[in-house]
């Protein structure tokens, strides 16, 4: 098995509320169907799709609906960058999870919780390397 | 906010075990500190990290311990390699959610869920683009 990730898919309430709330980040996808919606992400694609559907193709017959232990990170160059785009989730509807601030890593970071519950961590962190495109690079291990 | 994800981290019960278990699929991974552990996964990186500590820092106040809303999947060239990847996974302790077989959408999947109850589709979508280096691309909206 390579060591990629192709795609996220996030489980949602309303296809439709979901997609706007992403569009209003900045971002734009597809929809084949109507029932589902892809975002290019880098070199991978982030999806959205109703919850209990997901469930039921994901094998899971327990969904609690809750967190789930799984957090996604978006990386940028400054803690600016942090604060602002925290500023633009919540004004597009997300909740304030913590405001941006040094963390014990050495970094800055903030959190949003997108209309789903699903956890964003937005992070500058100066011991990663962020390429041009976007890219995350580890740097090597000492 | 870009169109990227750059971190996925998944909430575990023993960084030790859950480490094992994705370098038995053949990833290779690296712990600055012993309590995190980071796989680089094509321009991404996937994180593992006890699960506690990660509802913590991602302002999560009631975790109740099961799936999240979350699907990973991995894409690869052909239902052979499906298979086979199910099959590694088993070998590794996953328990397989189903196993590889058509899907709706005109493909061929699988599902295995890791130790801590992550769930991983692996994929065979010929209706997208798999470069040769992992990257996956959407068509362009027809």
């Amino acid at each position: 098995m390579d060591q990629r990730i192709s795609l996220i898919t996030l489980g949602v309430a309303d296809i439709g509320i979901a997609r706007a709330f992403y569009e209003e980040l900045g971002w734009s996808g597809q929809s084949p169907d109507g029932d589902v919606v892809f975002f290019q992400a880098g070199g991978m694609v982030l999806a959205l799709w109703n919850r209990h559907t997901l469930a039921q193709d994901s094998a899971v017959d327990d969904d609690r609906d809750g967190w789930g232990g799984v957090t996604l990170a978006h990386n940028v160059s400054s803690p600016a960058e942090v604060d602002a785009i925290l500023e633009q989730a919540e004004a597009a509807g997300a909740t304030i999870g913590r405001r941006g601030a040094p963390t014990f890593w050495g970094g800055y970071s903030g959190v949003f919780i997108d209309l789903d519950g699903h956890v964003w961590e937005v992070a500058h962190n100066p011991g990663w390397i962020l390429e041009p495109d976007g890219s995350v690079r580890l740097q090597r291990e000492s």
